[in-house]
């Protein structure tokens, strides 16, 4: 099956927690949006005759089907990249988790935008320092620490247990994004989360994920992403 | 199966898209933390010995199953409670039409809270105001909107057509949340989604929902809540 990705092509954003676990698996798909012509498409799907348009990116095209929001395309994907469990209770639980990440990234999103995605980061500057100084010292570390507490319990080395899933690579680009935000918080906040940072580092050496980071399908962080690296935030 | 839902006791919240799904289908069902000391067992489910706990309320336990997040756990029930359809692709629009309500019921949340749920209303009012004058203006359209073109689309009258499905469920606590906190912004923003209110109406007639909302189970709407009558907040 070759699948194509839908999302927008400047960013890692929400797309890049599907595209870590395509390029993981080293799955057949194109990055519609990345090639000319691709991002009117995308519009195209979520305005036109599609019967059963998608709110927003990213979504993914699989045949015949269209599936959005991150974490239902990646728990379609999971079993068939291998890439979560095939039990029906075990997939739930990791789609659950995959809900919390969802949560804790809309939260990452408002750090820069706590009054909404219409105004400009400038517009609401003393907002967004009261919003982050808030989320560094309480909600980053409650989430992270929930995912450190799941870690534990299932005995590891991945957050479920032996085998690495699609939610051991969404922590990977949590880390990865939150050290890019907001690198000094993090020193101190990671202190208390050793088990997902070595999940981090695990993932960081897997040979599909190694191979992606250092392709130009890779897009830098930058500043009209999710995590956005603005000085005056970090605390 | 009796099931048993475990969620805040004083409030509709997030709980009650559950709530409706289970007294639509006149399952059985044990609201565990309405009863004394089960707002106990609630919070040791998060934080004790489950082997895999839940980041939040609300959550259900089915058999030996714990399942949380909202959207995961109607997912769940929906074939159960026959509200939902059982193939797959059908079961996966529903799902991700779910989780778009999940992201409007957090801008909904964000109205009083812009800045967190940490702080008090009274200490971010400004902000809230700001908040609330874009989401009223664009956001609530834009999710209503595309609500009523997916109901078009499918022909209905029901959103995925002719069966009603827990989707429906909440598109009637949505409007009906929404008309409590913003009475005169709604009269407006109703005109252009017709069919969203006849859906609303029709999912008030259902047996089920009729004996529920007349019940006190059916808790009033407050200003704990997801949904909360601030008239300041509502132009």
């Amino acid at each position: 099956m070759r699948y194509q990705l839908y999302y927008w092509p400047e960013i890692q954003g929400r797309g890049e927690f599907v595209r870590l676990a395509l390029e993981d698996a080293g799955a057949s798909y194109e990055d519609v949006a990345r090639k000319t012509g691709g991002t009117g498409k995308m519009m195209a799907m979520m305005n036109g005759r599609e019967k059963r348009p998608p709110f927003a990116p990213p979504f993914l095209k699989a045949g015949k089907l269209v599936i959005a929001q991150v974490a239902e395309i990646l728990f379609y994907l999971g079993p068939r990249l291998k890439l979560a469990p095939r039990a029906e209770a075990d997939r739930l639980w990791l789609h659950q988790l995959q809900l919390t990440v969802t949560e804790f990234v809309a939260e990452i999103h408002d750090t820069h935008h706590p009054l909404g995605s219409s105004l400009y980061y400038e517009d609401a500057k003393p907002e967004a320092k009261r919003y982050t100084e808030n989320f560094l010292a309480e909600r980053a570390p409650k989430y992270l620490g929930y995912f450190e507490t799941v870690l534990a319990k299932s005995k590891g080395p991945y957050l479920v247990g032996r085998r690495a899933s699609y939610v051991d690579l969404s922590v990977f680009q949590l880390i990865e994004g939150l050290r890019y935000a907001f690198p000094k918080a993090m020193r101190r906040i990671e202190r208390d989360v050793p088990g997902l940072v070595a999940v981090r580092d695990a993932v960081a050496a897997r040979p599909g994920i190694k191979k992606y980071l250092a392709s130009p399908r890779r897009i830098p962080f930058n500043e009209s992403g999710i995590f956005r690296r603005y000085p005056e935030l970090d605390r």
